[in-house]
């Protein structure tokens, strides 16, 4: 839903958490491309970064330093500034009244706020409005979760999916702005043939590619697997759904891809399944076999929806009950802001 | 085996076709480096390549043209010059005489032709000597088959596998030197704000993936995925292993990466499993959870062994049947030039 249609509501005070990095960029973006009913505007963001100004709606707009006293007045706070400022701010914010729409994984797996991909899941937020004594947090689901339920609900919906085992090859953009220069940088020094250095990333990050960068667990399962993993059954409701995750960085800026294999509870087509995701919200299909053409992340960057292609059974699963898929997303984009802008849209309701 | 420790035989008229490409090259460092026991060193190319030199054992040797003529007295002939050449010359070479070892995917199905992984099948090639009256001609597998193999062959030993869903990480030197070039160089284009120029590939490949630009079947398969499926069948013998593939190329110069996902006949668990394969001829562990440290392709680059990593139990699969795996394997050498060398080196036992 697009707020230019919710006619004569008020527009809201909005603050924007982490306005300097990637993903606070985007929102910007976002709002403003979506004419989000915005009355006041509100960077905020740490010491380091306050005076600085930023572009929105064609003027100026000066970072002010996040304080406990930040929120008062604020009706929707958006919150892209890492686990540990969601974890300390977020509650003071909603304790302030506002709607926290929160891009860390600091609350996504918190019983009392809700987990929502906004075409998936939008049950999640009933009971939640703008302007409610105590506010409310809600979690933005994690970037490849949310790439692959965008288009992975679709076919659940059509036949059910009893099995997922997806590998991802995700852009530098997940890790932040810096790391997006970390890759221009490095492939840089190694076309001039001098040694990469890396920074943020352990290993070399042009030219090569590496699992992903996030906490290990003792069951040899990274963090963005996990996620994977967890988000998905909460954000569907059910833990039955056998999901396996191997998540791969890869030397691109700014969107990810997934390869996806389901095991399906009923049979569904080629034919079928390409009809039901070309009837999805929020995807575009792009399967065109005869030009050998599928979706790519440069396809997929700076674009609001989630491509998918390369949809064909899957002839290891006996009856009809297999299918791979191949998906790009914007991990900026509906891997995080516009997801976080869409859910914030669904109180203008 | 290493052919220095075959002791009296004679040294042998080795012929090398396509010895200007990517894998030509790769096919003298590694006779080179092996200590193959060449007598006479025939390098083969093209009418447009013939009277270049290029350095072999200490010395410069001249390329010659190739005729049907070219081929009386080898007893080795290492083809690397696509499919129609191997299809044309690779039985007028074994007519000959010679023991044709062939990299293309010309004789990879065909019955008569074996097709042999040294550390997998090397007994389909019994029957097989060198001086023979009519030769032979020996298939070297798909690169991306024989490293998937070389990581799951001593899992399959150990425990049964009834299906792998694998997706690739493939780098440029599959489809050539100048491949090789092209992510080069458009990578240089990029980096300096200038469109990329795609000629070998149709979509850019600097800070981008793509599906693997072989031919697509009409079940939307494209023949990589079809080889990795066809070839495993072949090579063990055993077509009831269901496999499905995503095949994808990533902007890394020469060794590809596989994400695979297994479904055992018997439980093993990951300590078994980490066993298993730090006893595999040919197979190097990297899998160190406590730093985030497990195979990348740059890791593979130049070296013989496949790396496998990220060994852990599937938890989506009941019963511990279950297991996962990150493979690297560089494309050039044991994905192409070794391999076939170390084909050769079987006859000399």
């Amino acid at each position: 839903m697009n707020a230019a249609a919710t006619g004569t509501r008020k527009p809201l005070t909005v603050a924007v958490v982490g306005a300097t990095g990637a993903v606070g960029h985007e929102f910007l973006a976002v709002l403003e491309q979506r004419n989000f009913p915005i009355g006041t505007l509100k960077l905020l963001a740490s010491k380091r970064s306050a005076g600085q100004k930023l572009r929105f709606g064609g003027r100026e707009q000066v970072i002010e330093e996040m304080t406990e006293q930040s929120f008062a007045g604020v009706d929707v706070a958006f919150f892209s500034a890492g686990g540990p400022i969601s974890k300390s701010h977020g509650p003071i914010a909603a304790a302030a009244g506002a709607v926290v729409v929160d891009n860390s994984s600091a609350f996504r797996m918190d019983p009392k706020c809700p987990l929502v991909v906004p075409e998936v899941n939008p049950e999640a937020m009933a009971g939640i409005r703008l302007g409610q004594p105590g506010g409310a947090i809600i979690a933005n689901p994690n970037c490849s979760t949310i790439i692959m339920l965008m288009a992975v609900n679709p076919i659940r919906q059509a036949a059910g999916v009893s099995r997922i085992v997806v590998s991802t090859y995700q852009a530098a953009s997940g890790a932040g702005a810096a790391a997006m220069e970390e890759l221009r940088s490095q492939t840089v020094d190694v076309l001039a043939g001098k040694p990469a250095q890396p920074k943020i990333f352990p290993q070399q990050y042009a030219f090569n590619i590496f699992s992903h960068n996030s906490a290990m667990q003792p069951d040899g399962y990274n963090q963005e697997e996990v996620k994977m993993v967890k988000e998905s059954h909460r954000i569907w409701g059910d833990s039955a759904v056998g999901i396996t995750a191997t998540c791969v960085r890869v030397p691109v800026m700014r969107a990810h891809a997934e390869s996806v294999n389901l095991t399906l509870k009923k049979p569904l087509g080629e034919a079928e399944a390409l009809e039901v995701l070309k009837r999805a919200p929020g995807v575009t299909v792009i399967d065109d076999r005869g030009n050998n053409r599928f979706p790519t992340p440069l396809d997929a960057s700076h674009k609001d929806d989630v491509l998918v292609g390369r949809v064909r059974t899957d002839h290891s699963q006996p009856g009809g009950v297999g299918l791979n898929l191949f998906v790009c997303g914007d991990q900026l984009r509906k891997g995080a802001a516009l997801n976080a802008v869409q859910i914030a849209e669904l109180l203008l309701r």
